[in-house]
Parts: C-alpha cells; sequence; structure tokens
C-alpha cells in the first residue's frame, strides 16, 4: 500500500508487489472454510507466510474464529448440512470473503448454495470454466476463472494472467489454496481486483520457481511451500506481466 | 488392453501392465470414501497420475459424483452415520467398487457395516489378515489380503505377490491408497483380478523405488508420488515376478 | 524404565532418554481425537515411529478403539457435537489421556468443553500461554505451555526446557503432533511428568535436526518426520539441557 518507490513495474504491478509485502510484513487471520483433503495443503501454505488460519466447520465454531478474523474464504470443496450452515452464516458476517465453488456444475446441491452465498457480500469468486459458467450472475465480484491462462475480470472488464507450471494440477488442493492466498491478500491490498490478481500470481510464480528441476509432483509439492516461503512482492510482479 | 505386444513379460504381466498404460493414457474419474487422515496421500496420489478424484462424504453430495465416476472406493477408516448410509448407497450405484474394511476386527460398526457392503456388487475386497479374516464369506469377490506379501485370490484360486518396502508402513494410509489404485484400474483393466494385481504392484514397485537412498519415512513419502508419476506399465511388470 | 546406565546424563534427562527408548522398542497404541487438518502431520509421525494410531472421531466408532488403546490424546483443534461427545467419553475411560485444549481462547464452546475434561483424569495439560491462562484450575495435571521456551510444570514446580527451532511454527500442527507424542510416551515413562518432558525434547531435537540447511518450510516438514525416525533417548536427551 505505501511500499517503495517500485520504478521497474507497472502501476498494477505496484500494487500486486505492495499488496504481497503487505502480507507478509503483517500476516493475516484467515477463517477458511474447506474440504478436510484441502486443508493440510492450505493450512501449510498459511503457516508458512506465517498466517494464523482456522479451519473449524460448525457454525458455533467457526463464526467466533470468523468473526474475529481479517477475511474468510468459503470454499464448497465439500458439502454437508454444517458446512451449508456455515457457508452461509460466513458470507454474512460482513468480513472480506473469497468464494470457492468448487464443483457447482457436478453437484446440484452445491450450485443452490453457491448461488445463494454469492447473492451476499462475496469480494472474490474463483473457479474453473465449468464453474464460473454456473456462476454466471455475480454482479461486483471479482471472478477469476482459472485453467492454463488464469483470467480475472470485474463487471466484465478483465485481463488475463499467464504464469504458472502444470505440475500445479499434479498436487491437490492447490486451486484451493490459491483461494486461501487471496483471502488472506484481500486485508491489505489496493482492491479486490489486485487481491486476485495478486494472488494467482503468487502461486503461479511459485509453481515455477518450483517446478524448476523437480523429478516429480511429490517433490514439486514440498518446494512449492518453500518457493511460497521466500517469495517478496517484487521477485513475484517482475515475473509476471502485468500491464 | 490393446497395447504392444511385450515379449519380455508374461500373459498376466502383459494384462497387468496394459492396465497401468490404460490408466495412464486415460485416467478416470474416481469417487473415493475414505477417512479425513487418508486423504491427503490418496488424493495426491491421484493428482499425481491425473486421475479425477472426489472424496465427498453426505450421500447427497457423493452420489452425483459417484454416478459420474467410473469407480468407486469404499473405505471404512471412519465410520459415522455419514459415511454408513453413503457407504451403502455407493455400493448399490452399480459403479465398480472396491471396499477397503479398515479395522473391521477392532470396531464391531464397522464390520456389520463391511458385510452388508460385501453382500453387494464389490469386485475387489482389500484388507489385512485380520480384516480379511474377519469378512470371510465374500464369493465373487476378489479377494486381497496385504501384508510383507500380498495374497490375491479369488473364489480360492491365487497367488502372491512379493514387491514393496517396510517403509510403506511406516507413511500412513498407504494401504488406504493402494485402494485407490486397484479402484482406478478397474475401469480398463482386463478384469478385477488383473486390476487388483496391478494396483498391488504399482505401489510396491513405486514403493521399492522410493526407498532407495530415502534417509526416512518422510523423504519416502515425497519420492513415493514421484516414482508413481514416473512410472509405466511395463516398469512395473518388469520387475514383479508374475507367472 | 531399566535402560543401560546413562553416565553422560542427569538423572532427568536419564529418564527422558529412557522413555524414548521405550517407545521407540514397543510403540503404542493410541487413539488421537483431533481436527483433520491437524490429521496427516501427527498420523505420519505416528507411522515413521511405528505407533499404532487411530483417529476416528465419533464415539461408537473411537471408544472401542480407545478401550484397546494405551493412551488417548484429546486435542480441541474442532468443535462439534460428535467430537463433544466424544472427548468426553475417551476421557472418563480410564486411559492415561493428554488434552490439547486449541483456541479455548478464542472459542467460547471449546473452554467450556475443556473445562470439563479437565475436571476429570487428564495426566498432561499442553497448550499455548492464552490457552493455558484460560485453563488455570486444574490440580494435578502436568501443564506444559508452549513457545519460544517450553515450560513444564506440575502442582505449581515447574522447569523450562528450551530446544526446538522457529520453523516448527512454520508448519501447520506441530504443537498437535507433540501432544501425540506425550501421549505415546505415558504409558511407559517414569511419570507423566518426564512425558511430558521427552515429548516436548523429542519433538524439539527433531526440529533442530530437520533445521539444519532446510530451504523453507516445506522441506523442513519432511526433515522432521525423517529426524524423528531417526533419534533415539540418548542423541534427544543430550541435546536439551536437563537438569
Amino acid at each position: 500500500m505505501d511500499g517503495p518507490l517500485r520504478p521497474s513495474l507497472s502501476l498494477l504491478g505496484s500494487a500486486v508487489a505492495d499488496a504481497i509485502d503487505a502480507l507478509r510484513a503483517d500476516p493475516p487471520k484467515i477463517h477458511a472454510l474447506m474440504a478436510p483433503v484441502a486443508q493440510p495443503l492450505s493450512a501449510n501454505i498459511a503457516a508458512a507466510l506465517a498466517i494464523d488460519v482456522s479451519m473449524t466447520v460448525d457454525a458455533d465454531d467457526a463464526v467466533p474464529m470468523a468473526k474475529s478474523a481479517d477475511a474468510v474464504l468459503i470454499n464448497l470443496g465439500m458439502a454437508d448440512a454444517a458446512r451449508g450452515e456455515s457457508s452461509v452464516a460466513l458470507a454474512s458476517l460482513g468480513v472480506p470473503a473469497v468464494l470457492d465453488p468448487v464443483k457447482v456444475d457436478r453437484a446440484p446441491g452445491r450450485l443452490a448454495l453457491a448461488r445463494r452465498i454469492a447473492a451476499g457480500n462475496i469480494a472474490i469468486i474463483k473457479g474453473n470454466a465449468g464453474e464460473m459458467a454456473a456462476l454466471c450472475d455475480t454482479p461486483g465480484a471479482v471472478r477469476v476463472t482459472t485453467g492454463a491462462i488464469d483470467h480475472v475480470a470485474q463487471n466484465g472488464v478483465g485481463m488475463e494472467v499467464d504464469v504458472g507450471t502444470p505440475l500445479l494440477d499434479r498436487v491437490i488442493a492447490t486451486g484451493c489454496a490459491s483461494g486461501l492466498l487471496m483471502a488472506a491478500l484481500l486485508p491489505q491490498a489496493a482492491s479486490p481486483f489486485v487481491a486476485a490478481i495478486a494472488g494467482v500470481s503468487l502461486m503461479g510464480v511459485a509453481g515455477a520457481v518450483a517446478a524448476d528441476g523437480a523429478p516429480g509432483p511429490g517433490t514439486f509439492a514440498v518446494r512449492l511451500i518453500d518457493a511460497l516461503a521466500a517469495l517478496d512482492g517484487q521477485r513475484v510482479a517482475e515475473r509476471v506481466d502485468l500491464p
């Protein structure tokens, strides 16, 4: 936000670098609602960045945590009654929120839930092409459509971010972890749009660093965490071609 | 199934190699019901092999996923009402299924559930000696009894597979992941018996590769995923002595 | 307990070394109730040490497991109705128990539950300063207050253990895993106080070994498991300055 001059970076690049450096300098508290299978990677990435993350599910336990958090992630990777109730409660707290509508295009119950949540006050919605197509009416929210090239858009105006590695798809829940990074960047980024670009860029650059010489996806996943812990805003923004 | 000639391999060895190559060439969709503690390794192994895996639990969410899957894994590593209902529902869909009756010999509720599931249409049942002894009446199903040497049998006729490493027992849920590999091999293997042999062989050979020079079980687990991502059918079948 | 003479170690150092060697020579059965996000690391550390660990949650499934276990860990990292019922049931079995009151200072429901459990027969209570302050009235139990320097006390008399590495805070749930080690050390240590010191020391020394040259928290977590699998009692006790 108020970092040093960054003459080598564009205006957006500077904003992205500032958001990442602010996250590193003052790690936020995040409450993340997500499926058990996705929790360890996201939580380890959070811990690597000194983010204080809580992941409890039931509303009675999660709402007090989320109320004292700086942002929340609502990831629909597993749907059940407790998660349904809790996700709606978390979305209505007024805490900055990211929605990851995992597989809403394959599970009808999740789609109804996602539409209900998206109608609330969600800063960023992040999904793959099928998921985002199923949630097409989300005025105001930043929409991140992930793929070989990621698209970040708001109110119909958007841009592409082309960074990363196919190895990110060979590790479970890297996309979920990317959503957690966006939530962690929300509190101090200049805008949700900058937080979304910064999250995609941070994960993508870390992936590219980690993939270099990795013998396979197991080693890659370990190096991804190392890379995330080592990167700063300048290095990330320099590696992404931001207008 | 219709791979190239494999003059260096036996008939069974060729079938195993073909099943593994078919899995790599056309990775299936698998729904896996299992305990949270076992999910990350299995999901990462699936992701490493480009298998599209879902792991949600509640029947409302899991049945739509499982219906569009190529095979399901029903792992009883954690028993609760939601998993009980869902496991019975998944077993009755007509989708090829593997049952892993984890610790049915120590938890009475799981044994009753396993017997109910095993009475249905299960292609492969996989467990350790104690678990398999508790589920002795399973006509038709391929029975995989794991141990230092694995036994694979069907209708009383069977064979031994002697490959692997003691380090596989020093990492949590490698046996559960082996069950997931069997499920992933079911759709394209020549038979459930071949899928079972292929699953045991793939995990065992990857374990042997990963154990070579590993300083401990942490590094071994990382290399196991690397090895699984790198192996092909020929290399696996060559390393296992199949009749 | 009845190890060889250890002339290089203090009396407490010898007791700690004996407890660790007894754990390695005869790994116990442990039932651990904990949040899904914390399970994989703890379970992998258990597996690395050949500890037979079960982690199922519902009382119907968990109580039979816990009854045949040598010790239980009750970790409140996630609160819901099933865990609440199960944690109370596990605490009343008469099996040696460790309580980890995770974030009771931030979630009111957890604090009430923790007080109810702590009023029972708990050998060790382990938490950070905020958690332990919220549970100040626990006569009889060994109290482990974790931080840059850990404090272990019983009935107001205590000592400091200064070993470890800041990297332990950059990996999720290393504190939870430390609680599991204490539970695993309870059955054969000379006393709960020795088990607590041994658990803190084992995790701290393994952390220090793993941190040496680690490029980041991802690699560190892998090496931590390797180190735990390789350490013996003598090496741990020599590295900690025990009176």
